[in-house]
């Protein structure tokens, strides 16, 4: 391994389909990517069988062999006392300096918990949040906390509006990002206080954000927001109602069609373009949600990841790492006075 | 009118097509059900021209005379004050008894705000709440509250779920619901505290519910509860992104549709299919969210509803009339002693 290449760490063990979907997913990345080498932390007698029908693996990955894994049941607590596991040497890596990211498919709270210990939160950001980057009408948004922060403040949230406006404009190339606060309505008196506290608090300070105010989750499609703030529960029960959603309805399509041989026919005529439309919303291209506000990159990606959804969540980290994310967002943290967040608050109440 | 008919008050001058959808819809409703009568308070001069289109209404309807009305903009704080709306004029119809149920597709807020000053909480329960109906893989179930009340204590959402669970029993037939709290996650240790709380609550009292724990809201569609529960802000949030997810993706295969020749005539043998399926799927059969917990009934249309939403909003409250759903909830909620949800919550803290 030549030192000049990017290289990402992997958990093989993560995720349902492990180590199998991770090993056919690092073949499919390791083909669009020739230039990322892959450090492979995991049980080398199971990832070895896999890793060796993928030729195409042998000059771009180095396999390490780590003696436990993470398990899905288990608590953070435990897991960010045990160094030994796949998933805790592939973020240390990451912390080594050896690698630029690190991909696992594994337990989300343990990921979460072993990446801030190890990789640590960027000074002055209280907390750090899950960010995905997902399909509006019109293009793709960012939208943040995902589930890191059950309970969160305003300043949490004006932290998250800083960061996802700095992600928007790196990933999605955005050169403005219009960033809006969740909300269940338009109107300013409307919502929690904790939104209330954050939109003054963005408003009336001097981070340099496009800040378009509330938007509620039925406007998301429409495309009217690029950076979208939540708390982590707010977050979360939004994604994971708007995936739901998603798949009741294309399930409901797909039986629709197979209880009528009419509608079987007709199908045909349709398939090129249903084929575009599957390609456009296929949520596997969506894969890896990052944690944002670590001294470092830690990608997660979907537990039931296929191959290639989990070579989406590798392109997604790449991609980062390549628009040098966490050096970028440290440095504009470090010319913001989050101090002055706090004092608007008090200025307001 | 004869007076062993049930009686159903309407707000003709709420929801963004009124008065043109309300009075439509009421003679779709009158059509239906030629045993309910209906008074009708709105702007004689704006909803009498209408009126006298429909024919079928004249005999079923009394047109009474409000000389203001309430806006979207309206804040509940102003449209309490204000007895001469025809919102205002409409509940206070059930109040009097002249009306055993109230429908309007006005300002969320301001209905409520009034329901409650008028029709009053019944007595043992802290808040009313906002619930719908809505489909899923297998049926339909229950879901509140979507709107409310921002921020529940766990007493709060045990109150819903017993106000859920006596719904699903009377609106749905289902004799015993299967009961669940709306959550991030499946384990117990997941979500906020008010909900852990209430879970503990449900479990450990003598409330005779089927508690079946958490559920995610990708959940939802596969059919696994016929209750679902959670605070105002997040059941709302849940509530807009089903919505709006549903809205996007139809459009999305509309518009891949539209591009090309080719499927918009494989489209011609699939209508068939499809046209079964857009009646199960159509959002305005579902119209007439209920707000529980009231000595009275009123349901809220959507504020966009067209003259068969609209109706749909009337059968809803004619269903729970004719099944007692008021009086029901009133002596079940007797029966229970709410006192010992309290004693519980101490018993664990």
């Amino acid at each position: 391994m030549t030192e000049s290449k990017m290289v990402i760490s992997v958990d093989a063990m993560g995720g349902d389909n492990s180590p199998r979907a991770v090993i056919e997913g690092l073949a499919i990345a390791a083909k669009k990517h020739p230039d990322i080498r892959f450090i492979v932390f995991g049980d080398t007698a199971k990832v070895n069988p896999i890793f060796q029908q993928f030729p195409i693996l042998e000059k771009v990955c180095e396999l390490r062999h780590s003696a436990e894994m993470v398990h899905n049941e288990d608590k953070p607590s435990s897991v960010i006392r045990n160094r030994n596991t796949s998933m805790f040497m592939a973020i240390d890596a990451v912390k080594k300096g050896e690698a630029q990211a690190v991909v696992s498919a594994g337990n989300t709270g343990a990921l979460m918990a072993i990446s801030k210990l190890t990789l640590k939160t960027i000074t002055k950001i209280h907390r750090p949040a899950i960010v995905s980057i997902m399909p509006h009408r019109y293009g793709r948004y960012v939208m943040l906390d995902l589930g890191a922060n059950t309970e969160c403040d305003a300043i949490n949230l004006a932290e998250f509006a800083f960061m996802g406006n700095i992600l928007a404009k790196r990933a999605l190339g955005i050169a403005r990002p219009r960033v809006a606060l969740l909300n269940i309505g338009s109107e300013e008196m409307k919502g929690k206080d904790e939104i209330k506290q954050a939109a003054q608090m963005i408003k009336n300070s001097k981070l340099d954000i496009d800040f378009i105010g509330y938007i509620e989750p039925h406007e998301i499609s429409n495309g009217l927001a690029d950076v979208i703030v939540a708390d982590g529960f707010t977050g979360n029960i939004a994604l994971k109602s708007i995936e739901g959603t998603a798949k009741q309805i294309t399930r409901m399509i797909k039986d629709c069609i197979k209880g009528s041989v009419l509608a079987k026919f007709g199908l045909l005529f349709m398939l090129p373009a249903l084929v575009k439309l599957k390609k456009t919303m296929d949520p596997r291209q969506y894969n890896g949600a990052m944690f944002v506000g670590l001294n470092g990159l830690s990608v997660k990606s979907h537990g039931g990841a296929d191959a290639y959804s989990f070579s989406c969540a590798v392109d997604n980290a790449a991609k980062l790492v390549r628009q040098n994310f966490v050096p970028t967002i440290r440095e504009e943290i470090e010319k913001v006075d989050f101090d002055e967040l706090q004092a608007v608050l008090y200025d307001l109440y």
